[in-house]
């Protein structure tokens, strides 16, 4: 990614992945070196670095790391090779299993397998880290092409109520949902951003309001437990959410407190606006949430706002929204309506 | 309030006020004793007792404390009746408004208003002690009278989505919402309790998951956004709120959420409860749900959850649910149920 690239969270320069450190935003803002394999892998386990497609493009990076660690020691390019190989399966097991991540490996693997006739060690290294590039600057655009598509959607002037964070710091860079805002910006539709500081671990209050912040945007944080009154009160003119797994009806699983918002913008007749990169559409997918540890949850719980140590506390990890509470699904492809079944497919 | 009374905010004991502080809790249990009533106002004002009605009952106390202290110099009960009359608009002044606060102030003003002619400072005095005592001693009837009169609600082993804290911590003692699972309990009907933590001030997490754990119920808190989903995968089996104000067409003012959390129910067939004392009940009421003031807002989002400097933040202070979607309106004459307007009457 080029100097002029987008704001996102990962910079890579001269050998070494920079990460901005998530954890300590917005207080604090921190660039991570990685030097190896091992610290990337460390940085994702420790959540430095989150949202699917920014893990997925570090996962990419460690591979590169990987392959300029051991350039002196393997030799040739079927060693070298091997050692690919090795990176991408350290990788995988560090790393929350998702496509993104899946895609993103397979990729940098697939760039190790250049001719054993006519390459060297460094030629394989060289290649996987030319693709682990690539992969980072092909998340930027595809999110800059949803972003495009997804802005006629916003009028000059709309308000628009947002959740948790999809947006430059979950991906590449842009966002998804996020990115959206940025497009419309860009195209002279600016819209007031209303963000629900998504408990349990505040990523739109921490990192939503932060980002948009830094870009200029008229941001304003509230509770989750807000929202529904906003949008009874008619306050909000558009719900903008973005999304983890989109299913072939439209079903959609994404930040928790999604489902409770579409339902109140139904009932209030605003619309909810999805946003997704194509790749999370699968007909055949699960509509699973998972579950936030309860060492997350009672770490997120912390004083003076603590909740009684005997106490239970629990937490699904994200919602599910019904494909028939949302309006439009906003992918790099376009903007795709109902009916589902067969908008999705186009 | 005797002994053998349940379990309350307030004790009043050989002429001194003990208010258990609301702000150290979970974390730390402790009363405070209140000698005067300016001691009254400042715990009133800090917040550390909360809840209209329990914040009415202290009022009353601090009247009591006042014309207590004026009892040597008073001298005449003419003149300690002026005292009583000063210190009932003090404590008014002091005090957020409310019907709660100006029914407890107008008891034991008139409390105080015995003959001149056979009466001295110190019979006065003791007038408005014994009717502030009363006050307290008649919410904390009440709430069980409500309690019992909804505990035929509550289905043994039934699974309850509650909101805030409305229970013994918001009252004289028992309860309102709270009340009703402790005298389903009483009956033999116990509930699993879910609690939606109610940011911005966690009053779910902090206070309602206190008390009902100290009472030995099976609670578990969640992130207020996690409420939705619970229910569209039917793991609840009944919302039971408490309320602030009710309308005459059953419209209900109460804790920020609420509105969310009946949509949600009634979009999966779960029934709403809402429980309140029938004083809150007023055909005439505004539905104005006030705001949480930004200085509350930005300390309750603490480090390290921080929200960025230049944010804004927002908090209506309450949600207002349509009485379309309750299904049974609980004081202590009885369970009301749709039409409300007839209903509520009775």
């Amino acid at each position: 990614v080029e100097d002029e690239a987008p704001f996102g969270p990962l910079i890579w320069k001269r050998g070494a992945l920079l990460l901005l450190d998530q954890t300590l935003l917005p207080g604090e803002v921190k660039w991570r070196s990685c030097a190896t394999a091992e610290d990337v892998a460390q940085a994702i386990a420790e959540r430095r670095v989150r949202g699917a497609t920014a893990v997925a493009i570090a996962a990419a990076y460690g591979v590169a790391l990987a392959a300029r660690q051991r350039v002196g020691e393997a030799g040739s390019a079927r060693l070298m090779q091997n050692a690919v190989e090795e990176a991408v399966e350290k990788m995988r097991r560090a790393t929350p299993a998702s496509s993104h991540v899946f895609m993103a490996l397979a990729q940098v693997r697939d760039a190790a397998r250049v001719s054993v006739e006519t390459a060297d060690a460094f030629m394989v290294a060289d290649a996987v880290e030319a693709r682990a590039r690539a992969v980072h600057a092909e998340d930027v655009a595809r999110c800059q092409r949803l972003g495009s598509a997804g802005a006629e959607l916003i009028a000059d002037g709309a308000t628009v109520l947002t959740l948790g964070n999809y947006g430059a710091l979950a991906t590449g860079g842009w966002g998804t949902s996020l990115g959206v805002l940025r497009s419309a910006w860009r195209s002279c539709r600016r819209a007031r951003v209303i963000v629900c500081e998504s408990r349990p671990l505040l990523d739109g209050a921490r990192l939503t309001a932060w980002e948009l912040e830094r870009d200029g945007f008229d941001v304003t944080v509230i509770p989750d437990g807000a929202a529904h009154g906003l949008l009874q009160r008619r306050e909000v003119s558009m719900v903008l959410l973005g999304a983890d797994r989109v299913s072939g009806d439209g079903d959609v699983v994404g930040e928790l407190g999604g489902y409770g918002v579409a339902l109140a913008a139904a009932a209030a007749a605003v619309p909810v606006v999805v946003a997704a990169i194509a790749a999370c559409i699968d007909p055949a997918m699960s509509l699973d949430v998972g579950a936030v540890s309860p060492a997350v949850l009672r770490a997120a719980a912390t004083p003076p706002f603590g909740v009684p140590e005997r106490v239970a506390l629990r937490c699904p990890g994200g919602d599910v929204i019904p494909g028939a509470l949302i309006g439009a699904i906003v992918t790099e492809r376009g903007v795709h309506r109902p009916p589902w079944p067969t908008s999705l497919r186009s």
